[in-house]
């Protein structure tokens, strides 16, 4: 008789509901999101939404209506009823008893929550630090995948040393972006940010940082930066969507300025939030 | 009041089961290991378990403890009754709320299956056809986790080539490993396969092909090979915990050999053999 045991517990295999033989934690074969609301409203979710087809095509997922997936995440923010909320969702390949190559028959799973947001006031207005890791991540980081653990590995390395945030470095010395974020420096009236050739992921918050930028007319250069000209900066940040805009005031061991939030970060802070409304 | 969805079917956060909100799933913030058994006999436990244990620590899950492990897989073992099984078996950090830092209260997650082996024998006979694949996993595949993705789609494109092994290629034009599986290309009397030393995984079955390419006095070396040298064996084979030797005839578009099962792969899987009674 095939059987299963979850913790002590052994189970028939024919007994195992769905989510005990999930795709998404037999191999990460999923792709997620996460969008916010500022004050009741959802901010940017067709890009999110854009992004989160793209993901599905190129692990190629078929058959998940993205209007079905809009209307769901309406349906559940509506009904949690939290102004400045955390939306998070995922579609795995589906569920089956371990074997690689997926069956065409499987069925996505859809798993959300809708959270108060985690939005760090303090982070926001004092800075915060952050230190350096190695980028063990995959090849395919364009795609938004459940294939996280390297990114964990790297935050729980950054929180050991006190930090906010890991910012990860390729094999070649190059900062690629954060563990959870996209990473910027301004050297005078100029913004530099990892090109989205890199293996990178392409960053929604970013679009609107760039933005932003030009409406505080900074010139924006897309090229990576080392560590080492990064400790250098007038200014760092790091965006995301949970946290929108966060000044970086420590990179590893260097004080970054005056080891406050620089001015043009806080400007660009300024328009992201005209955004937002 | 925090939501989440399952499917289309909303539930209040706090009525989520762990298993909604498994690390495993959220990040592949896990390891795992496969054992086999051969005619009621687990084989290789002892080697498994140790691998396991240094995933554990290389991701630093703290608190298993092996010997409740090794327990839990023969209690599982002997219910089922299975003379020839796959026992499949995974550890998570644990479950709570998608945050990348694990807090350091969290319990891990266990889960194991029993089934049937899939030992292919029309597999072992005539041979199986590989095709190669960019190997985009991450930088850290000497620790078994469950990021898999890479290994999926790469899997997922040798199925549509007709192919039941994807042979991963990386980005210095060197073979690694395959999707799920250590290879081996056989020059003369000469046994070659990847140094430990690059981005494989420690393969069980490896050490026991290497011990019985000694007792049929063929010589070992370790160095990567091009896909172009592996298509210019003469035999080709790939090694895995669930189907141990299985000879490669076709490579991408190239016969290896005559087309079919070569010599030395056959005298090798006898050998193998003798080890699992």
């Amino acid at each position: 008789m095939q059987i299963a045991m979850i913790q002590d517990k052994m189970v028939p295999i024919e007994g195992l509901e769905p989510v005990h033989i999930d795709r998404g934690t037999f191999f990460g074969d999923g792709v997620y999101e996460v969008v916010r609301s500022y004050d009741g409203k959802i901010f940017a979710l067709e890009e999110h939404l854009q992004r989160f087809a793209n993901s599905l095509a190129a692990i190629e997922i078929a058959g998940v209506d993205i209007e079905q997936i809009r209307s769901r995440v309406h349906k559940a923010f509506d009904a949690a009823g939290i102004p400045n909320a955390k939306i998070y969702f995922h579609i795995t390949r589906g569920s089956a008893l371990r074997s690689h190559v997926g069956s065409a028959n499987l069925k996505p799973n859809f798993f959300l929550t809708v959270t108060e947001s985690d939005d760090d006031t303090e982070a926001k207005t004092k800075g915060i630090a952050v230190s350096t890791h190695p980028d063990w991540r995959w090849k395919r980081c364009d795609i938004k995948s459940l294939n996280l653990l390297a990114n964990v590995l790297a935050r729980q390395d950054a929180a050991k040393k006190g930090c906010a945030e890991a910012i990860l470095v390729d094999e070649t010395g190059l900062i690629t972006e954060g563990a959870a974020s996209a990473f910027f420096a301004i050297f005078g009236r100029t913004l530099q940010t990892t090109s989205l050739t890199a293996n990178i992921l392409p960053s929604i918050t970013r679009i609107f940082v760039v933005k932003a930028s030009k409406n505080i007319e900074l010139e924006t250069i897309e090229k990576s930066l080392t560590p080492q000209q990064a400790s250098g900066a007038d200014e760092l940040f790091i965006a995301s969507t949970t946290q929108d805009i966060v000044p970086v005031v420590r990179f590893d061991d260097k004080l970054i300025g005056d080891g406050k939030p620089g001015k043009y970060t806080k400007l660009l802070a300024q328009e992201f939030g005209s955004f937002t409304v």
